[in-house]
């Protein structure tokens, strides 16, 4: 990852035989390799550009995206609360441009998988070109099918469903996954909130949680500290619950 | 993990020979075991407890703790932004209770390491046994020694310091991390922020970030759906910044 | 209004032959009086008690309810967004246990009028003892009857329904106010607001805003600033929109 | 006030004698004048403009400005807290665009005054200017003066300072206010916020609350509600404090 003086962003596999056509001029990749990760290479016009490697919270910030892709502050609570880690199995759905599928295959590493659902012939190849970019489409396995004929999978850890009406799968996802895992739901708004819960209440799924989580950014000013003057108010709801499986009552 | 009927969660390995003491009556272990994880045990006096494979988010919920832990909503942006992952190598100061430590331990996998110090010896030991007990000691080691001296490592992908005055130790930070590498820190209060982005504009870090993240939960009611009474305002300030190289001034 | 060394506030009419029992000991009414607003009396055990002249905020915080009140952060918004002043009529329904009827009287002054309906006759008792205590009662009017029969003033200048179904009287609503006045509505789940757009969209009223006002204490410190570890989430969504007078369409 | 079909809004003396040369096309002040308040005219092209009286929010949100005014969700609160009402006397510094004056000057009625203070003429005179635009300077004086040098009043209800260094005028505040009244700034560094706070210690002010109040809005949609995907994050800290007479230590 190259970061111009001004703050844009490259994201470049290095070969020493390339030129980098930049804002500022011409950069040449041997330079990049050269001074490696934490170092600044110049362009021909004689401007820095960092050369850093890449986080997870950079490369969901570099997808090349065709929908709204879901943000850091989501998925990061979404990992912890669903249990994603190395070596899990996970399904999601649906694919869309990638940046929830990036994350959750950063974190199960080369020992766990991720099914990733689009009905959309269009999402499921922007996604994985997306994780091709990003060197973790090994750890990921599209479908391009309607998830209401169920999931290919089972005893998966955890699910994620982002689609726009995820009560009407809740049977399906239940037999996807491993009794006693978490799914994690993400909707814009209330009425979508309130049929879902109207339809975890017949379903399989218990312990439920419905939160939203806010980011407050602060300018950087040790002298005018203060929070940033506006900020994203809402993406959307997220909604956890977790298969349970009734005990028939005694008697 | 099981569960009470009232919500109450023990976490416990199972071994069939042994009887669990609940408040519900007694719970054999053996019957655990059979029920496996999804099902519920009754205890004898016929209450059925929930047996679920505990999740990072629950794993942090049980930690035995001294001092406050950070919260979930946190550590998972903090994961993100950080690049924790499997097969990373990451510091953390102080060890505290543990609960950063467990869920670094959980993201960087059997091929990375956490490196967790703290100068109280009992909190180096209570972190060990809280790991522990979560399995994950195998993944990390502990120095019970004062970061004034410096970090034992070189070229970590990652560092967090979790301590009161952490601009004092931004030298000896720079030196443990690679090129490029992410540092986070975690302030309860302004004037801490502060003195900390003071410190930062004398150090080799660049690309600073404060902010702060709120998590609003929700009454789970479909026909009454509305925000909880009453949340937790404020846990502490987030601070990430990178490790970057000057370049020298041509010319 | 009398504050005692822990912070506990008595409101009293001072009256210079009455001893008042405290829990730091009597306190003289005559030394009360003596010392005036702004300065200190001692009871007979040699403890200060604060002289103050109540605010408005006082007079809310010391309103005696049988029935959750308004929290100042909401009502100051909605005096502002009613347009309510000097000399201004408005209703308001129900009265509840007064807090908003307080409120709207402190601002109407001894030029305006407040129409306090409730269908509940110990609650508009309630309210007008509250008045009473507060010696604003006589720019207030209570009504003990069901507001679906309709409001008996016309012409008001502001509304406000705190009611459960307040869609149930758009009607009686539109009926009572002047064209171009502003309604304002307080209700506690996302479902009621739900109900009311629709209500309102087949009404006579127009320019709708919906919003939530949050209120974020921070400790008093100057070395150690941060905002206090838990707050108020939620009170309620406050609506307000306009009466309007459709024009029939021309030709 | 007059709101076009797209919600532009036109403040307006009504003239029957003057047309109004709008985007929509020329309407005619004498329709106005027919339809009254809560009407409708046309312009000549058909278009119809809203005839409303204007509430306070209208005259705020209105106000011609050269500086940053307060918003109506932090003016709503603070008048409650200062105990703002028919008949008070008031002081404020600085008066800026006069957006607070606007505020104050409404609920002060026509039996209170509002004395102003700014040391640049050109807002005293900015500021007079919008409250003769919404007919309310008489209950308004300026003073054209720095306030190190006092105040001219005495024995004033309440006091808001909005200047950039209020903890250098706490003594000139406490002479001008009357004993138990409330003063009240607005600051937007958590820095200045220390620094007032350490002020205030050494002063004869006590009962202090250091707050910010967020509005977030929804979006007006009975089938989708949801809140706004941006909002203002942040406008000032709002810090009240109340003047209180320590009482000699007996003995």
């Amino acid at each position: 990852m190259l970061v111009s003086p001004k703050g844009k962003r490259y994201f470049r596999i290095v070969n020493p035989e390339v030129t980098l056509h930049t804002h500022d001029g011409k950069l040449e990749m041997a330079d990049v390799l050269e001074q490696g990760f934490g170092g600044q290479a110049l362009t021909h016009l004689g401007r820095p550009y960092s050369i850093l490697l890449p986080t997870l919270y950079d490369l969901i910030k570099g997808v090349k995206r065709h929908t709204q892709i879901m943000y850091p502050k989501d998925i990061g609570y979404t990992m912890l609360r669903l249990g994603v880690g190395p070596g899990k199995r996970v399904v999601e759905a649906g694919s869309g441009s990638g940046g929830m599928t990036l994350a959750l295959a950063w974190f199960v590493g080369d020992t766990g998988t991720v099914f990733s659902y689009d009905r959309r012939e269009e999402f499921s190849e922007l996604c994985r070109q997306n994780l091709d970019w990003a060197g973790l489409a090994s750890r990921v396995q599209w479908f391009s099918k309607d998830i209401a004929e169920g999931f290919e999978q089972t005893d998966v850890d955890a699910l994620f469903l982002d689609v726009r009406t995820p009560w009407e799968y809740l049977d399906q996802a239940a037999a996807v996954m491993t009794p006693g895992g978490t799914i994690g739901f993400l909707l814009p708004t209330t009425n979508q909130v309130q049929d879902l819960l109207a339809g975890i209440e017949k379903s399989s799924f218990g312990e439920v949680e419905v939160l939203e989580i806010l980011l407050r950014k602060y300018k950087v000013n040790a002298e005018r500290l203060r929070p940033d003057d506006r900020m994203v108010a809402h993406t959307g709801f997220l909604i956890f619950a977790r298969k349970t499986t009734r005990y028939p009552c005694p008697g």
